[in-house]
């Protein structure tokens, strides 16, 4: 049996009892470690399992699930995903070939950043569909997603927007020369990502989102409890664009830009991330005169807060 | 603390070991039982957790949040939410009442069929808003969950479509009354729900949805293993609506409309839960001539499968 487990959002105790049960019953187990991550090393999964985890890179899972899968017929093998199973497309993949290769599967279910989102308290039925944003380099600055965004933004929908992470990748000259010698993993934070989105409004100038008439969420470490807990701040575009990186704090980052189907109680939720007008992140009770209550009313015409 | 705490989407089983020790920490335990259900009765659950577990309905969390917070400023309650605390406004709110109180708060997170539902095959950022259908009655037809699908369809999207539960509700001559007699509950099964949507696309006439040319997915007791496992059915609208209802066995179901933006892995993966053009359920080697295959590549124009 192939067991696909997810482990949730943060640490060695966010994985169900189901999927613990499971994996300890794997004569293998394995932690996908390239499309997410979690804010425990996976040494504290091992401990916490009384199990060895084999740290599975891109190159392993991409061209090397053959040893992943091997036996699996005959035995029990766990391939453990931060968040869900299904947040990547090449789970689904590896899904598909233990399926070839008629080995029975088991998919454990968890809390990922697509429905957990919902604790920055916009809620999950008025969201529109999740993009992805990847680092730009000087030759590579893909801008699909700003279409998707403005499709969302059409109908008045919230986005999740998604942020690119580099984990054990190769700088094109040591990948042209065939040296593994990997880069430091980057993980894209909310401050660069604003900078690109605002970057590409520019460039295409088709006024879907405003540094200062759109409102965001910038969620960090979501799900995280622990010495550095989840932070979720909310503004305008150049309000989170400007704030001092250091307020958001280590990664994963996420954005949610606000859609205009945005109602009062989401408003209100909110407030308690909003940041000050002045900016200096420490006025609490300035939430009466933050961007996020102040567009809220104005721009997006929600009356009641 | 008031914790409020997602069991995921089968039993006792699919909570996370944090949510596991958070439970057995407190002195109240509320199991929130009208928006969603598990597998597993209540009953279950607090012997698994060695725990009483309260069973709150709906007027106990909309007008008694008192109780239900009481005390929470200095010992521990649990108000544990099938699925993640954020798949209804209702969480929402207590936590906005506990705020409003001064209460600690801390939210775990579990997962729902909002991220779940790529079980299906297909890829979540493929995925428009949520829709929700109720049940339809005499005098009572809402269909503005039409409009919705409409606009993910416009984009290519997918549309999770979340069915009606009926738990603990009065008839109106009882609620006229004032007699606490309430009615079976009533789960909306897959035949309802796609019945109901083709009854609007016959009223309204726009070409949303065709019972032969729109594909789309039921998703039965999504992430139960167990006796009466998870089931997934694909093919055309007519083939869920005209298919023996046993096949999709005990609630919740869910329903999934398949958007034009599918692709082949999308196709790919689904086939395996692909209907046979016979509709008689079991010929499992008729995959080629499912209906599900079919569509995709003739009115989908997905050529590569």
């Amino acid at each position: 049996m192939l067991y696909v487990i997810g482990l949730g959002l943060c640490d060695e105790k966010d994985i169900t009892v189901r999927g613990l049960e499971a994996v300890q019953r794997c004569t293998r187990v394995y932690l996908e470690a390239y499309t997410s991550i979690l804010v425990a090393p996976a040494s504290q999964l091992a401990e916490f399992y009384g199990k060895a985890v084999i740290v599975a890179d891109r190159e392993m899972v991409e061209t090397q699930s053959d040893e992943i899968l091997s036996g699996a017929e005959t035995t029990d093998v766990a391939f453990l995903v931060v968040g869900d199973p299904f947040g990547a497309t090449t789970h689904t993949d590896l899904l598909l070939r233990a399926r070839a290769r008629g080995i029975a599967t088991n998919v454990i279910h968890n809390a990922s950043v697509v429905n957990a989102v919902g604790a920055c308290g916009l809620q999950l039925y008025n969201f529109g569909q999740t993009v992805s944003l990847v680092f730009f380099t000087d030759t590579w600055r893909p801008d699909s997603f700003y279409d998707r965004i403005r499709e969302n933004r059409d109908l008045g929908l919230h986005t999740l927007v998604l942020l690119d992470i580099k984990v054990k990748e190769q700088s094109d000259e040591n990948l042209a020369r065939g040296r593994k010698i990997y880069e430091p993993p980057r993980y894209m934070t909310v401050t660069q990502a604003v900078t690109q989105l605002l970057e590409i409004e520019e460039a295409r100038n088709e006024h879907v989102l405003d540094p200062h008439t759109t409102l965001a969420l910038a969620v960090s470490r979501l799900g995280a409890s622990g010495p550095i807990p989840q932070s979720i701040r909310a503004g305008t575009l150049s309000q989170l664009r400007d704030l001092d990186p250091a307020e958001f704090g280590p990664p994963l980052h996420s954005l949610v830009i606000v859609g205009r189907r945005l109602h009062d109680l989401e408003v209100d939720y909110a407030r308690a991330f909003a940041i000050p007008t002045n900016t200096n992140g420490t006025d609490a009770d300035a939430d009466a005169d933050s961007e996020w209550v102040r567009v809220s009313r104005e721009v997006y015409g929600v009356n009641s807060i």
